[in-house]
């Protein structure tokens, strides 16, 4: 797998030309072009990217005209590697150490990232930044000169990456990459949202709203959790089929119900609501639907989808007073990614937590823009890109 | 104390004529009058009313004009009595027993009450009705044979109510008669926010908004629960002397800090924010507030306070998702009646929660109107009237 110790000392210390996709221009497809990276800085890793696979925030920053978007600029943020160089002041990584990279950061020493309660670091509080986490500077440039933007912290799309040491996690070798590659963001956030955001109890009904790919991760935490029955909600029938691998017992299609809101269906269905309820899609509306079909007494609702910049969320305060419900969110699954990874790493070795069936493809590095097509299409859960093939 | 059961079963089965205190316009002083309650039909009790203690709740419904405010009506729901008669089908109550009205209805048989999670009876939803919970009638008439209406399933300004057994919880007679009928609703709201709902950890940071009964209650069981620091916020300096006996350690009048908002005053003097914010006025302002000067990571936002029907409560989804904050309601701290309660009376008598110092007043039934006085200009905390003296 990939350049032995040796072979990847040789290049310590020193700029690395390699290709990396770059996007241009908001929605135009990435352009595999000659980049060079600099070297480590203190507290930072240069990391050779095995693989990398592709997430819906990829495609949302990609088509991204205004800030937070930029361009040109490198994405990608769920990846593999091994760690080619280290810069000073690196003690927990070293070279040939298998690693990927996270985009919540993770001192390890502040009050949060010694606290068991949180996953929200304080040294480097999360941000969607378009450089590197200490100097605010850029690692990346063309053989031109011309700088070129990070993206959270990781910028996978290309064959080297910079990467602070607050957001690499070691992996287990054992660990295939087109596997390891799927904790880096989406599989960790679904399944963290279900096994340590919301804790589901055995027995539990569950909803899901949004049957992507962090939705069908938060099933397969729910499954893996002993839940009883799994509710899939979306208006893309296909994912029912899909769903049954990951655990959805029933389907729900929101628009096979006209005026009928999609709450009440699921009121019916569950003689009074779910135990809890994902909100996987960024819609306020769904989050409020996913509010009104919790159960009263105990029903959790869980935020996950990311809705656009400056949405509100509205709730009736009798209901919050009177009904006894929760509302929580789930960044990257409530998980710390340094402490809590190794555990998720160690049920998938222990068998429990299954990977295979999120890969629906896997391309060459060449064939970059496909892996957004498919995901645009709906077409894949994840495709892994392979940066060697 | 009070009649003794030879007493009492002479009564039974028949009209009791004795005095009540009638809300006869609203914000009017009550009246007391002469009226006749009917014997308890199916799963029902007479409770002959020892004391009972005035809440806010009883002044809100005192005030309100149009439905669900209506007159001439019976107030009061927080009471210490003793049962002086049953109806057919009551099992759990016979006549002579200590008891305490609740509001909140606790069937023990539907799939809410017998639950550990929930205080949400499913069989007899809350809701504030005029009438008994069962058949929808009224058990109280004038001499003149003018119907007079419940309140909040308890009507407790009267010698003699009747009550739902779904309502009624027997609480130990070492209580004395003016601390037991803290237990039917303020205090317990209170101290089970705290000790149930939000589960305040050993050494934590608690804030209180608004330091009346309730939020000196949840000062109360923060105290028990071990919190190192409690923040009271109100308007009114007096409430810091009076916090100092509740373990409250830091005060923020709201008043004094001009535009800048009290969160920010808050997550100053708290390095970040407090781990548990409770809002008790019942403002939906103020829990934005509460939620913005709640710690991320871990900070729990818990409303307390009751406000205006109709009422919404709006979030930022960003922090939602992003900040790990959770939000949630307490209607009667989260307490079972029937089976926590006890469990609050034990740490009384084991001397662990301090009831005496919330009785600020005791007056004659004949002085009632002097106890709504008392808690409309702030002076009392619980003022306890004596049905006897």
């Amino acid at each position: 797998m990939a350049a032995t110790r040796a072979e990847l000392s040789k290049t310590a210390g020193k700029p690395i030309h390699c290709r990396a996709a770059v996007a241009r221009k908001a929605g135009e497809p990435l352009v595999i072009e000659e980049v060079i990276v600099a070297p480590p800085k203190s507290c930072e890793v240069r990391i050779k990217i095995i693989c990398t696979s592709l997430c819906h925030s990829d495609v949302t920053f990609w088509k991204l005209k205004d800030f937070p978007g930029c361009f040109p600029r490198i994405l990608g943020h769920e990846a593999f590697g091994i760690v080619e160089s280290v810069g000073d002041n690196v003690q927990e990584l070293k070279e040939g150490d298998s690693v990927i990279p996270i985009f919540l950061p993770d001192c390890t020493e502040c009050i949060d990232c010694t606290s068991k309660k949180s996953n929200s670091c304080s040294q480097f509080q999360f941000k969607v930044s378009p450089w590197m986490l200490r100097d605010g500077t850029s690692r990346f440039t063309t053989v031109d000169g011309e700088t070129l933007y990070h993206f959270l912290s990781v910028s996978s799309f290309a064959e080297y990456t910079v990467v602070d040491i607050a957001n690499v996690t070691k992996i287990d070798p054992r660990v295939p990459p087109n596997r390891a590659c799927l904790f880096s963001c989406g599989v960790s956030t679904g399944v963290g949202a279900a096994l340590k955001t919301a804790s589901v109890e055995q027995g539990s009904t569950v909803v899901i709203f949004g049957l992507g790919g962090i939705g069908l991760a938060v099933a397969e935490g729910a499954r893996i959790c002993g839940a009883s029955r799994i509710i899939g909600v979306d208006i893309n029938t296909d994912k029912f089929e899909i769903g049954k691998q990951f655990g959805v017992t029933d389907f729900v299609n929101s628009n096979s119900y006209g005026d009928k809101p999609i709450s009440q269906v699921i009121n019916e269905m569950t003689n009074g609501g779910a135990d809890y309820c994902f909100e996987c899609v960024g819609m306020g509306t769904l989050v409020q639907e996913a509010y009104a079909c919790c159960r009263k007494g105990w029903g959790k609702t869980i935020v996950v989808g990311v809705d656009k910049p400056g949405a509100m969320l509205t709730f009736k305060s009798f209901d919050i007073l009177h009904l006894g419900k929760t509302i929580m969110g789930s960044l990257f699954g409530g998980l710390k990614p340094k402490s809590d990874i190794p555990l998720l790493v160690k049920r998938y070795l222990d068998k429990e937590l299954e990977l295979d069936k999120f890969v629906t493809h896997e391309l060459s590095f060449q064939d970059i823009n496909k892996a957004f097509d498919l995901l645009v299409e709906g077409k894949s859960l994840r495709c892994v890109i392979w940066m060697d093939k």
